[in-house]
């Protein structure tokens, strides 16, 4: 770890910028602050602010200045790009009084980024070669735009200032290779997180267990955040001393945590981890039978390393021509007078079928154990009195004989009734492999049925 | 529409502000921004600045009044929920100098609200009947914590403040009923934007065909966005006159922007919908056979609307037993000496067997006309010399009897992988669906190769 001797203030805070129209217009997503955001409460600085503006230079050097006042290290993330609407070089140089030079070195990174792919350099990507002439240009394997590393003086502090690419592939490894080993975390101010994660209970509920664990004055603090019927505990242990002492005062607190939450914590993220660990426990395995999800149950699964040890794949079956030919759903389901592709009896035939034909293993053709089904009305078409769009069954059939369906009422457009068929879906295996009542673990679901 | 006779500021620029330690810490991802700013574009206001702090009153407050100095709109979302790190309605109550009292009505909502669902009401809870005194309570059918409506003195100018909940699905629907009819965008000043989308050609090479277009100085102004091989043309008009004008304005400008990139525009705002766009302009459907994607491609396709009708379905084959037992992929590639899963010979068996077995139609059993498979190494664990992480077959099958298999080397860790493969193989379809050169649409693709 190299340390520059010219200025050593301590990293304690950090704030982010993101740089672009698309963001402040809506078009776009802003994905990289919260990545940075993990990152640096991982290395030890607090982040204290994101902000985002767009590809107006006033307005960016306002806001760089403005957050150097309050941080001791400023990320700014985009408008790195070779067009005329990336401004973040010349915001840069404006911030912190210096004018744009071109850096050889970058330069020669361009020449060689297009000659490698045998295209000619459009003259439009020569501005990506400009930096500071105070500034340093930090390489960018993954693309053409070098990120900057400057420095900008607040009264007598010195605030470092990170310019990097937006495209996320482009940012990370930057952000690794060049930023982590440039900053300073205060040794002697430990900052220490911890998570759990608490299924089958609302966040009410969670927060009247904690009681005065919940206190704002508390340390280390204790705070919750509902998400799609996980409620995340979050435990900040931020004091002076070292590590150790956090962590210990973490332990502490999560035995008082453990202790008034009991079995409804569990140890994954998010309910896709808690069902593979789970299904891995009790080395079982999953197979899933998808209409109006079409991929989604079974991509939040894939989602995870090492989803191959427990979930064995399945079928998409969009189509009733689908849900016969590949499960052997009867076909009088869906004649006229009969129940339909939005049924118990189809949700249930469906994961019965991909119960019988999923198969697991690379050799052998061994059976699953559990086999989950979605059928329903994700709209905004296909709705009608009987059953309108939000209308989803969803089956579970397991190679022990037992299965249930359920209907479920979600509200809330196309994705969120994909969402939330997922999460029930999840949920109802997770009932499954909790040995225990489905309609307590479900309960937290029923908010979102009409 | 109700237009308040108090006060009659319009709304021309809008700022947000997004609460909750778990978005400055990284642990949430901010949604609501983007959704937010797009409808606010939509409504002809300007989104200036997003903002994103911790849960602490004092931050909270100056954020607040900061943003409220510089917009006419101020939208918060989050700290709403029930408990002591809930602070939203202390600190709009601060902000404009105001004090909690408890509304009735609120209150009422809560109790209506538990009793409907037989449960009693967790004492937490009551917090969330709080308001300023003089604020309104924004109703929230979808949740508990109602939104709140104030105002804010910023010299001789009121600036509205609205307060709503952070989770999505009861932000947006309280946006809609309760916000929207509020807002008031100055009918004398039209904003307007539009997009158009350019498929195989990258950010600079589009930049470079638009010229002068992109001028910073222009009206309207062009810019651009690149995004996992789509990049995106904004044109936005933003001046005095009515908005027949401003679309005039933008008329002019697309056309010369159309004449610029010529066949790259896509019509669709992404490859899944440009590839559906294609399939229902040809009358033809497709279906999936996805190994390390496991899903990601079919949600991909079935997120959009009227997928039903040209999309198939298709197979889950996550292992190899599965590749042979739905897909009839030959045992023999598994076998030590053969090329194993990860190989042309692999996808395009894949691709062949989905296109013989998936069915399409609600009555007879009708064939579809391409197949895509994906099979590769999406990591962490399973890579090998020869088979480094990354390493993806993508395999196209056709009903004229056309088949392409292409290798590809992402980089990117796991999700990065998958993602990619998704796109590969959209934009292979995609080639073929427009007769065209299938290296030409996929150079920008290989920016990811290793």
């Amino acid at each position: 770890m190299t340390t520059p001797t010219t200025h050593t203030t301590m990293h304690r805070a950090a704030a982010l910028l993101s740089i672009g129209d698309e963001l402040t217009l809506g078009q776009s997503l802003d994905t990289n602050s919260r990545w940075l955001s993990a990152r640096l409460v991982d290395l030890g600085i607090a982040p204290v602010e994101h902000a985002t503006v767009p590809d107006d230079l006033g307005v960016m050097v306002a806001a760089i200045r403005r957050l150097a006042s309050g941080s001791d290290v400023v990320m700014l993330t985009g408008g790195l790009g070779p067009t005329a609407d990336d401004l973040t070089r010349a915001a840069l140089a404006e911030a912190t009084g210096d004018h744009l030079i071109e850096d050889a070195e970058a330069l020669a990174h361009l020449e060689r980024w297009y000659a490698g792919r045998g295209r000619p350099m459009p003259r439009t990507n020569l501005v990506q070669a400009q930096r500071p002439s105070r500034a340093r240009c930090l390489p960018n394997p993954n693309g053409t735009a070098p990120g900057l590393a400057a420095t900008l003086t607040v009264g007598a502090r010195t605030v470092d200032v990170f310019a990097l690419p937006g495209p996320p592939r482009e940012m990370t490894p930057m952000f690794e290779t060049w930023v982590v080993p440039s900053l300073r975390p205060d040794p002697s101010r430990a900052v220490r997180t911890r998570l759990l994660r608490v299924f089958g209970l609302g966040e009410s509920d969670a927060a009247e267990r904690l009681g005065p664990l919940m206190d704002r004055d508390r340390d280390p603090m204790v705070g919750t955040t509902a998400s799609v019927g996980i409620v995340t505990i979050r435990m900040r242990a931020e004091r002076a001393g070292n590590a150790e002492q956090a962590e210990r005062a973490l332990d502490e607190t999560e035995t008082l945590v453990r202790a008034a939450l009991g079995r409804h914590i569990v140890g994954a993220p998010d309910l896709p981890e808690a069902v593979l660990e789970r299904l891995r426990e009790r080395n079982e395995t999953v197979a899933v039978a998808e209409s109006c999800t079409g991929g989604m149950l079974a991509a939040s699964i894939t989602d995870r390393p090492g989803a191959s040890s427990v979930f064995a794949g399945g079928f998409l079956t969009y189509s009733n021509a689908a849900k016969s030919a590949l499960l052997g759903v009867p076909e009088a389901l869906f004649a006229p007078e009969g129940p339909g592709a939005v049924s118990a009896e189809c949700a249930i035939a469906m994961a019965r079928g991909c119960l019988e034909r999923a198969v697991f293993g690379s050799g052998a053709h061994e059976r699953v154990t559990h086999a989950l089904s979605v059928t329903g009305i994700a709209g905004p078409d296909g709705g009608s009195e009987d059953k309108p769009v939000g209308t989803v069954w969803i089956a579970r059939a397991s190679r022990d004989g037992s299965s249930i369906a359920r209907r479920f009422h979600f509200a809330g457009g196309r994705g969120a009734v994909r969402d939330w068929s997922v999460r029930a879906a999840l949920s109802m295996l997770w009932a499954k492999l909790s040995d225990t009542d489905d309609l307590t673990l479900l309960r937290e679901l029923e908010r979102v049925e009409r």
